[in-house]
């Protein structure tokens, strides 16, 4: 099998490029270094066919041909996820989700390959139900400072579910919750990052708001796992968009607790605004997930926070 | 003043291009005549400058050479908008909202020329706040048959905002609802031209559901003065999305009791079942519109109606 892994340098696609040569597979990543780091996927460079691509302008036209060959699967992951990475520049953002899924489409049609495209939790924005199944449609603004990277990622759903009904393409969606573990970028920005790197240089914790706020935080191999199995899932039973994530929920003030516990260490708490329309909860549910891969989480917080901490401190 | 008109030789395009003209505008017209038809515009034919160009493809760089030089204002118009139309080709809907609107977003930005796009209450989807302010997030099903039109132009207003506030160009937003007036599609397939086809034929009018959804009917005329006032409007006071319609709402029902006077028929109703995810209610908050373009609807549904239906006695 040969996948190619668009934001294969990045956080979550370097995970899944190792877990693909795991299995043998041969893999092909397209990244154009924008928030992804070649050093992601350096133990394993001779393995893999590395394009400085960006998904943006690389259509089946003008596509880099891979060594390995024509693509059995696609993995669509490239996008900056974060929002200070993705609101730095927020025309770039849309574009790479937006212009990057329609190149994805086309070049999966033109291959045959199957499409595993990484949707997100933040289709959901500021949910008005919790937790989220897939069959909520959302509480997003169009038109605020996260949209960008939500609306971006709600329009890949649907030019996805369009090329399932009405294209009869093999595409598959997954909304993915918050995920942390090794390979994460030190500048993410997200709580997991800024409360790791800030306990292990001394610094106070960054807390936008109260705390009071929830998130849902997926360890990076369970995430992997996930995505392999909707992967492997016979493609008559896929039926729509489906979460990944982890269900134990967690306010940002008891995440601190648990670092605390994990580092051994009292960290003090520095509070920030609340940045506009960030969501007060997320929860993914994981009915489906569970029935039809058969998947869940196996690792616990502490336990992810343990390896995640540590790999901070190699990498600070 | 030299405006592009895209989707000019649809329904409200054609109603745009020849009110321009009246206030000695130069015009162009990109259509590709996907539903637009060169009827709507033949009797200024010689006045206007016609490309058939899509604007899923027409980039600033491949763009025809318009006879009177740079655009000074784009109105976006160019987009199936009826569910039949948008439904027919849903990525060809999709493309169309969202490549064009990168599209066009590019060429203003190299002409220097104001954008006004057209978005739509589709936005709100099937909504849970009503009647519908501007501020309301909306409803949509990211993955359902609507959301090709619905996804791509929520898409489509969130690149704006980001041309707005990250490229500080003068980008305006109108959501349009729903409008009705000559020059209309006799196959638009929404519910006027349904109903004023069916009497003029002597048929049963067509109802989806049991006719207790409402929606709000804005004759064009109305709807184009709108339009021309928030061109008009000083940059500086522009601060969003603007919905334009009027907010006089019928149930379905009613509307067949309207025609009924209109036309002097008793007329029949055949039953069809409810689409998916057609939305229950319609109505717009207009508060903004009159507080900031000074506008507000003039024409009463009967009045309108009266001319439409004379309009479709000549088109069938």
């Amino acid at each position: 099998m040969h996948a190619l892994v668009t934001g294969g340098a990045g956080f979550l696609g370097s995970h899944l490029v190792r877990s693909l040569l795991q299995r043998q597979a041969q893999v092909t990543i397209w990244d154009n270094l924008h928030t992804g780091r070649e050093k992601n996927f350096l133990a394993v460079r001779d393995q893999i066919d590395f394009h400085n691509a960006d998904i943006r302008f690389t259509t089946p036209e003008n596509a880099p041909t891979s060594r390995f060959g024509k693509f059995d699967v696609i993995f669509n992951l490239a996008c900056p996820a974060s929002p200070p990475h993705y609101q730095k520049d927020p025309v770039y953002t849309w574009e790479t989700s937006v212009l990057g899924i329609h190149n994805m489409l086309r070049l999966s049609e033109m291959h045959g390959a199957k499409l595993l495209h990484a949707s997100t939790s933040e289709v959901y924005g500021d949910p008005s139900v919790h937790p989220q199944p897939e069959t909520y449609w959302g509480n997003v603004n169009t038109v605020g400072i996260r949209s960008c990277y939500d609306e971006g990622k709600r329009a890949a759903e649907s030019i996805c579910a369009d090329y399932v009904r009405f294209k009869k393409q093999d595409v598959r969606l997954f909304r993915i919750f918050n995920t942390y573990g090794e390979y994460m970028h030190p500048d993410d920005g997200r709580v997991i990052s800024n409360f790791c790197v800030a306990a292990l240089k001394g610094e106070a914790v960054p807390v936008y708001g109260d705390g009071t706020q929830t998130r849902s935080f997926c360890y990076a191999s369970d995430l992997i796992a996930g995505i392999l199995a909707l992967s492997d899932l016979p493609r008559e039973k896929y039926d729509g968009p489906i979460n990944l994530g982890n269900p134990s929920e967690f306010t940002i003030a008891e995440l601190v607790g648990v670092l605390e516990r994990v580092s051994g260490k009292k960290l003090a708490v520095k509070h920030f605004p609340l940045p506009a329309d960030d969501p007060k909860v997320r929860r993914p549910v994981i009915e489906r997930a569970q029935k039809i891969l058969g998947w869940q989480p196996q690792v616990a917080l502490e336990e992810g926070l343990k390896r995640t901490l540590a790999y901070f401190a190699g990498e600070i």
